[in-house]
């Protein structure tokens, strides 16, 4: 089942993606909904963010490849992580699907993108265990975690690096079957492929994260846990389109665009 | 003027607070209110968290003594920031005033208070100047940003180092009137002073931090910016009780307890 928010003459609505076809629904899939027997085509709505986040949790570095090479250009020793510590990114950076990634306009050349497999919560939970950490994932959606490296080497946090309007694309929708087991993330950059890694190829996987961070923390209906990202990116520029594929989730594309001023 | 958040008979309002009477409002002061005939002894309410930020901003290091003493007990260089780069915090760990902070019971002893000064946005902002920088502001509440120091030394994030649940305390309101210039913030434990520093003795004031995040990222009613603390802070035990006033704003009561499993 897929779980689409989108606008419609100018109103906010959820709805469940049937094929080219959405079905609209009365409430959310969080708090509780029931069908309408209104119909679109897919064609016919704006896709809006697929959730605002309560807190916007960010796995960081979490697939080994990433971190050697992230290492090797900040001229730094690779760390690989220890154990799942989670980070955070903001709700002010999120943009939906198609909407534009804009580059600010002293931001250097240095912008990247990062393909993410993004974790819904959809129940509350604390002290999950392996065996039940996967029972409070409403499903899955994709980010992408677009970073300007020059920032994130020299600020002191990731505020504008990684939390500058914009640049947190996440959508389209949200897949509650979508198993991370067997998928590949394929990245393109208007159309060639640049980046092909496995999904699930995590040093920590969904439920280790659950586990590690339902020890100290509530997770509530809402949270989003983005997951990370492998490989690394060709510097990005205006009028590029970047198109980031989970097989079997979907595409979330945004074209990215400098700002003049 | 004081904006209060309250639940009474399991209903959650916003509410004006005059004196010790609280005023019943429909709506609430970021998307608009009516004022309602109900009035309450504002000891007939519980006291609620005043909002739920869109997005938890704090300042981090903001004060040149906290910055120096925590170098020391650190073992590390002193770093004072030379720009006003913005951290996060996590929605999970916010509790209202009078709310008990739950120490985790593998917590080392290290656990810290920080008394901070909060700013609360009213309006959407974006590319603010010095000279209007605080014109989004809606007013100001008090914050407690603990802290487990070992954790914070230990880990790659600051996740349950300050995030674990109910490591955030927030209140008891927010005040529209308030001028942090000529206030003092003291921080009391068990009722016994230990800390007291110049509020707005900052390294980036209010509206630096408004002026540089501004400048990547728009700012929207209901988000807070934490302001850093000052000083140092005992280590706490279960069973102590921390006021931090800030003088003109009010004082955040908060009991600490260490969880026994």
């Amino acid at each position: 089942m897929r779980w689409i928010r989108y606008s419609i003459n100018h109103q906010k609505h959820y709805g469940i993606l049937e094929g080219d076809r959405v079905q609209q629904v009365k409430g959310d899939p969080f708090d509780g909904y029931e069908v309408e027997q209104i119909f679109h085509p897919l064609s016919a709505v704006k896709i809006e963010i697929p959730v605002i986040p309560k807190t916007f949790y960010c796995a960081g570095l979490n697939y080994a490849e990433h971190v050697l090479e992230a290492a090797k250009k900040l001229g730094t020793s690779p760390n690989l992580p220890t154990q799942a510590d989670i980070g955070y990114r903001a709700n002010n950076a999120l943009i939906a699907h198609e909407e534009t990634v804009i580059i600010p306009a002293d931001a250097t050349e240095k912008i990247h993108y990062e393909g993410e497999l993004v974790v819904v919560i959809g129940k509350t939970a604390k002290h999950l265990t392996m065996d039940n950490a996967l029972d409070c994932v409403l499903g899955y959606t994709i980010g992408n975690d677009v970073s300007e490296r020059t920032w994130q080497k020299s600020d002191r946090t990731l505020w504008r690096a990684k939390n500058s309007d914009t640049f947190k694309p996440m959508g389209p929708w949200i897949d509650t079957n979508f198993d991370p087991r067997g998928a590949t993330t394929t990245v393109k950059v208007n159309g060639v492929v640049k980046t092909v890694y496995k999904t699930n190829d995590m040093i920590f996987d969904v439920a280790t994260f659950l586990v590690a961070m339902t020890r100290y923390m509530t997770l509530v209906p809402g949270d989003v846990v983005w997951m990370g990202t492998d490989g690394h990116s060709p510097d990005l520029v205006s009028g590029d389109v970047v198109d980031i594929e989970i097989s079997g989730l979907g595409v979330l594309t945004n074209p990215f665009k400098r700002a003049t001023e």
